[in-house]
C-alpha cells in the first residue's frame, strides 16, 4: 500500500546530488573567498563591479516567477491548489539542482580542472530551465503523479541543457528571454507528453475541472507576479547596462499591450461581452513570451506594443477556438492551455527574434553597439546581420524539434504502469495525494456554519 | 445585446497608442546600444551607472504596489474580486501606455528631433501616473463598468500630467513620493466622480456590501505589500545616493508608527475594544501617503514618527465618522475609503512638506546638501527655503484643484448613459461582467459537499 | 467591557517611541544630506558605492520576509487568518521600531554625541530582531492577547539586543543568517512562553485547530516568499561583494536540497504515501534556518546540499514524532511547530557553523580572504580557525541560555491574569478578538448560495 517511489526516488535524487556536487561543482571566482584578492589584483574599483550586485534583483523576481507565478497560476481549479503549488515546489527544486549539473557540464565546464564553477547567472540559468519544465507541468496538470512529474523534470532538464547548448553556443543565437530555449520547447515538451498521455474518459472528472471563485483569485496572484515580473525574466541574463535597460522597458511595453487586447478579444467572445477569467489569467502574459528573443535587440518601443498586441489576439483566440479542437481532434489535453500561453507567443517570438536580427543595421544600433547586442565577436566576428537572422530561424526548428522529439520519448516512458497516476475519474482531485484533513475539516465548516 | 464598447475601446486605444509611439518614442541614452559608445566618450568607468542599477530594484517594488497591492487591497468585497483585480489590471496597463505619452510630451519631449526618450525614470514615473488613478477607482469600486473605467483613466492620466507638469516644472515644488501630486489629486478626482455619480438607490446592493473571511484575508495581501513597498515607493525617483536612503528611511519609520495608532484607535472604536478589519487593511498605510512629500528632506526619525502617528489617528476616525457622513449628508459614496487613506493624509503630507522645506537651514541640511535636496539650480538657484515652503502649499492647492475640477468634469462625461453602467441593485458584482462558470461552481461545491 | 489596553498600550508605545527618537536617533552618515559633501571629501566615485545599494534590495525581501512571509505562513489555521496576519503586523511593526533603539544602544551608539545613527543596515537588522519574536509567535498562535503579544514582544526584542551583543561584539562570532541568534534564541523563548502558559484542557479547541482548504493555500503564499527569500535573509548583512554572492548561492542550494528530503519523510510517514501540508509549509524551511550561519563561510555547495537534506528529514520527523510527544508529555503547545522548523535546525546551523569556522583554512580561504571573511582584525587578529570555531560553539550556548531563560521570565509575566487571553473553548478564534461582520456574513452567504 506505501508509495515506494514517494520516498526513495526524492532520497535518491538528494544524494545522487549530493556526490555529483562534490565532484563537479565549486564557487566562481565572484562568488569565492579570494575574490577580494582578485580584485585587487584586476584594479577593480568598486565591489559593486562584482556580477552579484547587476544580477541579484532580477535573480530573484525570476525566483518569485518560478515558485509563486508558476505555482499559483495553476491554483485556478477547485480541489487541486496544493498539487499546483506543492508539486510546482517539488519539481523546480529539484529540477533546479539537477539544472546546475547539466547547464554546467554542456556549458560552465572548466576543462583545466573538471569543475564547474557556479555564481549568480548560473542560479538565474537554473531557475530558467526549470521554468522550461513547469510549463510543461502546465499540459498534464491533474493527470499525472508526483513522481511522473520528478521523472518529466529529470528529462526535460536533460534536454533543455541540449538544446540550450546547440541554440547559444553552437548556433549562436541569442535568446534573452528564451521565447525559443524556454517556451517553444517547454510548450512543444508538455504537449507531446500530454498527446502521449491521451486520456479518452477524461470527462469522468468533469466535475472537478472548473475553478471556483476564490481559486480564480488564487490564480490572479499567480498571473500578477508572473506579469510584473517578466520584465526581470528577460532582462536577468542580458548585457551589463543598456541591455538590460532595454530588455525591461521592451517587456513592460509588450505585456501593457497585451493586456488590452485580451480583454477586447475576450469580450468579443463572451455572450453579453462578459470577460473570461480564463483569458485573463492567461492571455495577458502571452506578450511576455512573444518579445523574450527581442527583447534586447532595438524592437523599438512601438515594436514592442505590436507584438503584445498580436500576442494578446492570437492566445485569447487559441483558447476560444484552438484549445478545444485540439482535445476533440488531435487528442491533446491541455490543462492550462500552454499552446495559447508559451507555444504559440513562443514561436512568435522567435520569428520576432528573427526579422528583427535580421533587418539589424550598424546606423540603429552603432558599429559598437552591433557588435555587442549580438555578440558578434571570437568565431562569430565575421557574422552579418542577415546571416544572424538566418541563425536565429534556425534555432527556433531545433528548439520545436528538441520539444516534440523529447515528448515523445518521454510520453512513451510515462505510460509505463508504474508510475501512480490518478484514474480518469481521479484527475484533478488532490485527495489520492495529499492527507485529505483540510478537506474533511472543510465539510464540518459548512456543516457547522449552517447550524449557527 | 453584445458590448461593443468592451471589444471596440481597448482595439481602438492599442492601435492609437502603436502609432503614437511609432512617431513620438524612442530610446533614452542609456537604454539604446549606442550607450556603450557614450559611456566611454563620456569617461564614464562603470556599467553600474546606468541609472537602471539605481532604480530598477524600486521599479519592481511600486511595479507590485500598483498591481498586486491596489487589485488586492480591493478585493474585500465578497462578490467583486474579479472587478477589484481584473479592472485595476485593465486600467493599469491601459494608463501606464497613456502616461508614457502624455508625461513625456509635458516633461521629457526633447525639441530638437520632437521624441521623448523613455528608460527606466519613465517607466516609473508612468507607473506614478496610473497609481493616481487607481486611487480614484477605490472610490467608485463596484459602480461602474470596464469602459467607464477606461474614460475616466484616459482622463485622469491627461489631468495628472497636467498637474504634475505645473506642480514639478513652473511651480518647482519637491513631491518624491507624490503625497500632493498622485494621492491628493487622485483621491480628489475620484471622490469628485463618485459624488457626480451618486446613487440614493444603493442599499439595493447591501447585501454585496460586505466581506468575507476570506476575502478579507487576500485583501491583506494587497495591504501588505503596499505597506512594505512604500519605502521604495517614496524613494524611488528621488536622488541618487542619500536621497533614496533618507527617502526609504523615514517611509519606514512612519509606517511602522500609523500601524500602532491605528490599532489603539480602531479598538477604541469598536465594543468589547475588538478589531475592524477595514482599519487594519487601509488606515495602516496612511503614514506612507503623509510622509511622501517630505521623506527626502531632513524629516528626522521621530518627525516621520510623528507623521505617522498622527494619519493612523485621523485616518481610523475617518473610517469610523467621516465615511458614514459622507455617504448620509454630502451624497459622496465611498467604496474604499479613499478619503481616509489617501485625501487627508494626502493634504497632510503637501503641508507636513511645506513646513519641512520652509524651516530647512544650511546648518542642517549643509550648504551642498540644501541646493541639492531641493534642487536649488538653474532658474531657482536664489529660492530660499521660506519661499520654498510657500512654493510647496501652492503647489498643495493647484493638486486639489486639479481632482475636484477634473472630477466634476470627468463625472459629467461618466453620468452619459451610454457606458452600461450597471443597476443600482446589481452594484458590487462580478456577475454582469464576467463569465458566471465559477459562480455555478460555487453553488455546486457546496451543494455537493453537504452531500458528502 | 471596554478593552483598555487595547487603546492605552499602542498610543503609550508610540509615545515613548517618539521621545526616544527625537533624544536618541539620527540619519548616518549615508543617509544624511552631508553625504555630498563627505563623498568629496573622501573621494568616493560614485553615488552607487552608498550602503544603500549593496543592502536595500535584499532589505526589502527580507522585509517581505517579516510580514507576508511569516504572517502567511501562519494564516493555516481554519478561523484564526485575522490573529495571524494582523497581530504580525502589529508586533512587527512595534518591535521594528524598539529594536533601532535597542540594538542602537547596544551596537551602533556614538559615543561621541550619544546620538544612535540609522541607515539601511540598521534597518535590515531591526527586520532580524523583529524575526526572533515572530518565530516565537508561533508557539502560541492562537493562545494569546494581542497585548500579550505586545509584552512578548517588548523583552524579546531587548532579551535579543543583549544576546545579539554578546554573540556579535563580545564573543565575536559570526552568524549572518542569525541560525544562533535569530532562530535559536527565538524558538526556545517561544516554546519556553508556551510551556510557561501550558492549558490542559486546550482540547476544548479543538474544533477550531485544523485548517481548511483555501486556509492550506494561503499559508502557502506565506511558505513560499519565505522560501524564495531566503537568501536574502542570509546574504543581507554579509560583506560587500563575494560574501553576498556566496551566502546567497549557498542558501539557495540548502533550500532546494532541503524540499526533497520533507517530500519524500512527509510521504513516508503517510498512509499511501500521501504528502501532509503541514510538512510542506513548514519543513522545506528548515535548510534555510541550518545554512545560516554557515551561508558566508566556504560551505561548498555539496555541504549546502549536505545540510539541506539532513534538516529536511530532522524537520518532518519532528512534525511526526516529537510536536505530539512534547505535547503530551512536556507540556509544551507548540501551534505551528517551531521546535521543528526554528528550534533544531537553528541549533544545526550553530553546529555546522562551528565546524565550518574550526576547519578554515588559508588554503582553501586564502590569506586575505580568511581574515576578511572571519572578521579577524582589531582586537581579534590574532584569533585562529579552531578558536573562532570555539568562539562559535560558545554563543550557540549563549543563545540557548538567553532563550530559555527569557522565555521562563516572560511567562511568567504573561501568566498574570491581566492581559484578556482566551478562554481554553475559545482559542484558534478570531472572533473574540475582531469584529465579527464578515463571518456573519460568510453565513449568509452559505445560506445564500443555498437558496439559489
Amino acid at each position: 500500500d506505501f508509495n515506494y517511489y514517494g520516498f526513495i526516488v526524492p532520497v535518491l535524487n538528494t544524494t545522487a546530488m549530493i556526490i555529483l556536487f562534490g565532484v563537479f561543482i565549486r564557487y566562481n571566482e565572484e562568488s569565492d573567498t579570494h575574490w577580494i584578492e582578485q580584485r585587487k589584483a584586476k584594479n577593480i574599483s568598486s565591489d559593486v563591479e562584482n556580477d552579484f550586485y547587476y544580477r541579484y534583483p532580477s535573480f530573484q523576481d525570476v525566483h518569485v516567477m518560478i515558485f509563486v507565478g508558476f505555482g499559483f497560476l495553476m491554483t485556478f481549479l477547485k480541489r487541486y491548489s496544493f498539487g499546483a503549488v506543492g508539486y510546482n515546489f517539488l519539481i523546480a527544486s529539484f529540477g533546479l539542482q539537477w539544472a546546475l549539473l547539466m547547464q554546467g557540464w554542456f556549458h560552465s565546464l572548466d576543462y583545466s580542472d573538471g569543475k564547474i564553477k557556479i555564481g549568480i547567472e548560473n542560479m538565474i540559468n537554473a531557475d530558467f530551465c526549470v521554468a522550461g519544465c513547469l510549463i510543461a507541468y502546465g499540459a498534464v496538470l491533474g493527470k499525472v503523479s508526483a513522481v511522473q512529474l520528478l521523472v518529466m523534470t529529470l528529462f526535460g532538464i536533460t534536454l533543455f541543457a541540449v538544446e540550450e547548448y546547440i541554440i547559444l553556443d553552437l548556433i549562436h543565437a541569442r535568446d534573452a528571454g528564451g521565447s525559443m530555449v524556454i517556451h517553444t520547447f517547454g510548450a512543444y515538451y508538455g504537449l507531446s507528453i500530454s498527446w502521449m498521455l491521451y486520456r479518452p474518459n477524461l470527462n469522468q472528472s468533469d466535475r472537478l475541472q472548473g475553478s471556483v471563485y476564490h481559486s480564480d483569485v488564487f490564480a490572479m496572484i499567480g498571473t500578477l507576479f508572473l506579469w510584473m515580473f517578466w520584465p526581470s525574466f528577460n532582462s536577468a541574463v542580458t548585457d551589463h547596462g543598456d541591455g538590460q535597460h532595454r530588455a525591461a522597458l521592451n517587456t513592460y511595453l509588450a505585456l501593457a499591450s497585451t493586456v488590452l487586447t485580451t480583454v477586447a478579444i475576450s469580450s468579443l467572445f463572451q455572450k453579453h461581452g462578459k470577460l473570461d477569467m480564463v483569458h485573463i489569467q492567461n492571455s495577458t502574459l502571452a506578450g511576455g513570451v512573444a518579445v523574450g528573443t527581442a527583447a534586447e535587440f532595438m524592437l523599438m518601443p512601438y515594436g514592442s506594443l505590436i507584438v503584445g498586441f498580436c500576442c494578446g489576439i492570437i492566445s485569447t483566440l487559441g483558447y476560444v477556438y484552438l484549445t478545444p479542437f485540439m482535445e476533440k481532434h488531435l487528442k491533446i489535453q491541455d490543462t492550462c492551455g500552454i499552446h495559447n500561453l508559451h507555444a504559440m507567443p513562443g514561436v512568435i517570438g522567435g520569428i520576432v527574434g528573427a526579422i528583427t536580427a535580421a533587418t539589424a543595421t550598424e546606423s540603429v544600433y552603432g558599429v559598437e553597439g552591433l557588435r555587442n547586442t549580438f555578440d558578434f565577436d571570437g568565431d562569430f566576428k565575421d557574422t552579418v546581420p542577415t546571416r544572424q537572422g538566418g541563425l536565429q530561424a534556425a534555432a527556433l526548428c531545433v528548439a520545436i524539434c528538441f520539444g516534440v522529439g523529447g515528448g515523445i520519448l518521454v510520453g512513451c516512458i510515462l505510460r509505463l504502469p508504474i508510475w501512480g497516476d490518478p484514474a480518469d475519474d481521479n484527475c484533478f482531485d488532490d485527495e489520492p495525494y495529499w492527507e485529505e484533513q483540510s478537506l474533511k475539516n472543510e465539510f464540518n465548516n459548512v456543516h457547522t456554519s449552517l447550524l449557527l
